[in-house]
């Protein structure tokens, strides 16, 4: 498989959950990462900032919704990693390669995300432990 | 900040820690990864596989000694994400500005890693959680 296959894995982001969204912008601020303005996404209950990083993009995520099942992955793990995202090309083939292969998925079929993308979860226990997403960025 | 500067953070990396490596090395190649040879870094303790995605990479870990830091990381938090890890041209630099804006380091001066990348790392506490690393990989 190489980077040209429509199917290839392409690191693109991670996605931190957060207590505090703009205590968390301030550090990543004094990290040296140029972060941008916050946004709400009200259909998943959050507010976020998506910060470039190189090729990729660094997600801070604070839930808005105390009952919200970001919210019920902080109270368990505390604050840190909650996904690791792959950009693929093309998002519908990928899903039907993952589930012929027998890899438990959260989405059938994609939803969307901020910024537009084109996002599906595969269940972390398909993944040692990690959610991880998959995501088509519109051209 | 721009991507031209020295110290910009590009997203280079995500360590994973796992029980079993080559049971992970064939999970990830289910997911469509072309997973390499798995090496040993006996200074720390670990087996690894390290998985090309795109221009970043996914590490996966096994720890070998079960009273070292990464078998207890795993032993208290389960698998899953280990570190995130960015990319700088300049990591001296880079410890010397992060020093300078009372960032928590790990390591004051940098460190050889797999594959003879330079690293160090922030401590959790500094990125919400998260076990940080900076990198350089030599010319």
């Amino acid at each position: 498989m190489s980077d040209t296959d429509v199917s290839t894995m392409r690191l693109h982001h991670v996605g931190y959950v957060v207590r505090d969204l703009a205590a968390a912008t301030a550090i990543y601020s004094s990290l040296g990462f140029e972060v941008g303005q916050p946004f709400a996404v009200p259909e998943q209950h959050i507010v976020a900032v998506t910060i470039h990083a190189g090729s990729g993009w660094v997600e801070l995520i604070q839930p808005t919704d105390p009952e919200g099942p970001i919210a019920a992955y902080m109270a368990k793990k505390g604050e840190g990693v909650h996904h690791v995202a792959f950009q693929v090309d093309d998002i519908e083939a990928k899903l039907v390669e993952l589930k012929a292969a027998g890899v438990q998925l959260i989405d059938e079929t994609p939803r969307t995300g901020a910024h537009n993308w084109r996002i599906a979860f595969i269940h972390p226990k398909a993944c040692n432990g990690v959610l991880t997403e998959i995501v088509q960025v519109p051209e």
